[in-house]
């Protein structure tokens, strides 16, 4: 037995309680290696003398591994167990102190597993809402300005040239609450908007004012509109939270460029010297954009002020939660009092971090319910436009990520094709709409919510920042609207099944089944016979 | 290469921020597969254009695998870093995405590993007094009356009798007081007491109430006196908070008790039904034994009273932490916030959990400082008093438990042969001198603070609870005392080396090495030569 693959750990995503009486199991071994597994519990103070055993299920394989998973119910929760290992030499023990032939179940006090008691406070819970949401990401100067007549002389573009750096087209808030019937029909029930607090740029990750919506946006007359309309319709409204750094026009930062040391914001900012200088750079800043001083999260104060910007948005507003910028470079300590603060004054807002990574670290409940699921996209990039992963791979790749984060996290991940931080989709696919409608269909799939960024449905296409923040194009264009549409009706409750078959990519769920076709030959899979570089999403036996 | 054995997560304690400016990095890989490992690193937003490389070295083995470890220096703290792997096939990448042949930079910001930034309030230190710290362990009722003529009427044995379950002795914290400069003599400096608040039984688990500290024991003022005497000394006090359940007298369960549903504290507990019952039990208890409900440490009210306590001790008595009692069952939750109030009254305090297992998940930053190291103890009964495990496997399990946690973690254990809850050391070795003389040898060369049981010093021998709690025998004989006093004076500082040669565990570190042979032969290392079950402690050249 390869016993370096074998893994446990009593701890997320390996052990995860998902209510007060359930605990979820999951045991990792090399591919192909072990027959059966078999958890063997029983509550911690009577393990030694009496023991449940329940078979776990070969869920996911991944290039390297099998993963095994289980779900054991019970009213007492102190749950001791060990696991049970069917391989190539026979039976072994899997406890704390490895893989052994025999143990000792009167000694288990100082090396079986142990999840000691599921208290309320810590089960791991989907934000109830995520389980049907269905994202759509606004750019906000770009995808609608209103008809409410506001000033609009800072616009310095047409509507549809190509953006540059520092353009302003002009959309605002009521712009957005003006197509909310339309994002409805596509199907959409959540918004998450790029930011919208008072600052200079055009996308405004340059904070001068956190509690002022800036006016070219409509100000907080608009948020309030925009949030009251898209409730009404059953939609939520999720804002950008941009709290690892500012713009330079924000009044602490401005206080200690007039006070240094003086300030009594002085630590709110890392600052070497005693006032804050651009050359030579002496303070902390996101990127190298020295207009864009760093916060020093850090600080109780800091963290104190950020916390009740956070639950002022959500008691005021009732916005729905926040995607949190730059979220890795923060302190870890702010974002755990940032999440009590948050969850006290709303448990179904959620929280999404920014985190390109391997982010399960800050998913295992005390910071944040989920990320925007980068690594998702670079798997699709990898499979659909890059030609880096057959079918095989990406299935194998896909259980790969799953199983980084447990279930409860897995319903919530934000999954994407592109955002405003990357290529359009549809551009690295150098224009292939078969494989955007794929990739969609894909990301509707998977556990998780699924996010169009705005035009997508229009087939719009861009490069890297700003030509990925074109403006919407409103003329009349169905474009992968239909397939949205139906799309966003797939119940994604229930387990899925990922596998590769005759090289193709399948996911399976329910009633629905996708195949993925990207070589260039036909494919089949049982019954089902799909084209070269083609997909089929079945429903029962029909395409849908 | 087996793939399999490559781990590397960023995240403690392969990844951990040990200053506002250098981060510890560990990389595992099999057993002896691996010539050479490098770290290639840059700030995250250069990484694509240029880097940096660091070889690590090659620190601890284990019977599975070897560990690489290096600590990175950088004014930009913003690391974005992968592995170089020189194995059997040659050399290949490690991030995220696995062991690679080849690595693209262009797309580092999908896979690269990272530690994004170091935030100052995520750094994790050693509460700088744990690192010189010598525990000595008392159970209060058992160590000393003291000579202020307290009430004794509660005394049920004589002094030096053999404890049964509900056996009073009548020692005391003024008692307590009169043994410092005995234990200062010893080379103690931090004293953890068995819980004293106001509870009916000997052991005083089932806390009647927080704020009274028994009688029995001298009262707040015996308290106060014992730690106004402790510091002048240079001596630290820990108390062991018992906050997973209370007595069945504490005031909110007897408001329950009378009032049901209607009581303002019913949902301190949890109960199924509308008034707390004993037959058949319908709340929650710590183990079986209905006289201690459980607190339901999710109720956010619990958690405010339980923080308050916590801090009382603290900001009143100037307590130097918490021994936390049953930890592992109470709410993550709640300790995120125990932690948080706690180390607001007192950073230095520290936090020290109950937890018999790999406590690793709680022992990140957010929970605990430390744990109760049972671990080590299971090892070293393993070693020297059942004979499961050999020099080489010793070596290796020692250096396994150095790898679950962090060094800065490390440095707070509570290293430990025995407690009011096992068998004592010296029992369980048979009366075997040399293997405690050889063991307390050990607990002082580890990284850690070792903690001595009362009476260990004496070659006091006992079962289990109650035998183990016997009288502190203050009859004049030296016993392992002039052992413990050099011990007491090994500095902990630096790396430690853990090897085995010739059949014998090894452990370095600075001038001092420890060779202990547990064979019936005599065994050799290089001009080192010690007896067929023996050890030989030496400081340089010299035996210590």
């Amino acid at each position: 037995m390869n016993q370096q693959a074998v893994f446990h750990a009593p701890d997320p995503p390996f052990c995860c309680p998902v209510s007060e009486r359930s605990l979820s199991l999951r045991l990792r071994a090399a591919r192909g290696e072990l027959q059966r597994v078999e958890v063997i519990y029983e509550n911690k103070y009577d393990f030694y003398r009496k023991r449940r055993r329940a078979k776990m299920k070969l869920a996911y394989q991944t290039e390297l591994y099998d993963w095994f998973t289980v779900t054991l119910t019970c009213t007492d929760t102190r749950f001791a167990y060990i696991f049970r290992l069917y391989g190539p030499e026979g039976a072994r023990y899997f406890s704390e102190d490895g893989v052994t032939e025999t143990y000792d179940y009167k000694k288990n006090f100082y090396n079986c597993f142990q999840y000691p008691y599921i208290n309320r406070a810590d089960v791991q819970k989907t934000v109830p809402w995520m389980e049907k949401a269905v994202f759509y990401q606004i750019f906000v100067d770009r995808f609608n300005p209103g008809s409410g007549g506001l000033d609009k002389s800072h616009v310095n573009m047409s509507w549809g040239d190509i953006p540059a750096p520092k353009s302003f087209a002009g959309g605002d808030l009521d712009g957005v609450r003006e197509k909310l019937d339309y994002l409805a029909g596509l199907g959409v029930n959540a918004v998450y908007l790029t930011p919208i607090f008072f600052a200079p740029s055009n996308h405004k990750y340059d904070t001068w004012d956190f509690y002022t919506v800036d006016p070219r946006f409509g100000g907080g007359g608009a948020l309030k509109r925009l949030v009251d309309a898209a409730h009404a319709g059953g939609m939520r409204i999720i804002l950008d939270g941009v709290f690892n750094h500012v713009g330079e026009g924000f009044a602490p930062f401005q206080d200690v460029v007039r006070r240094g040391r003086d300030s009594e914001y002085f630590d709110w900012f890392i600052i070497r010297g005693g006032f804050p200088r651009k050359e030579p750079l002496n303070y902390e800043v996101f990127a190298a954009c020295d207009y864009m001083p760093k916060l020093n999260t850090s600080n109780p104060a800091v963290q104190e002020y950020l916390c009740k910007v956070g639950t002022y948005y959500i008691t005021e507003y009732g916005i729905d939660g926040w995607r949190l910028d730059v979220a890795d470079e923060v302190s870890r300590d702010f974002w755990r009092a940032f999440r009590r603060a948050v969850k006290g004054a709303n448990p179904e807002a959620v929280l999404i971090a920014e985190n390109w990574h391997d982010a399960s670290a800050s998913l295992r409940g005390d910071q944040f319910d989920s990320i925007m699921n980068y690594s998702v996209t670079k798997a699709c990039l990898d499979y659909f436009a890059w030609g880096k992963l057959d079918g095989q791979h990406m299935a194998w790749k896909l259980s790969e990520l799953l199983m980084r984060n447990s279930d409860p996290v897995n319903a919530m991940m934000l999954n994407l094709l592109d955002s405003h931080d990357t290529y359009r989709f549809l551009t690295e696919a150098r224009g292939d709409r078969e494989a955007l409608h794929a990739a969609l269909s894909l990301i509707f799939m998977l556990p998780g919510a699924p996010c169009i960024f705005y035009g997508t449905e229009k087939y719009t296409t861009g490069g890297y920042d700003p030509d990925c923040r074109r403006c919407m194009d409103w003329t009349d264009s169905s474009g992968a609207a239909p397939l949205i549409q139906k799309l966003a009706k797939i119940p994604r409750t229930g387990p899925i099944e990922i596998s590769s078959e005759d090289g193709m990519l399948i996911l399976r769920r329910g009633k629905y089944a996708l195949y993925i076709n990207r070589t260039n030959r036909r494919a089949r899979a049982g019954a089902v016979t799909v084209p070269a570089m083609g997909h089929r999403l079945l429903k029962g036996e029909k395409d849908l």
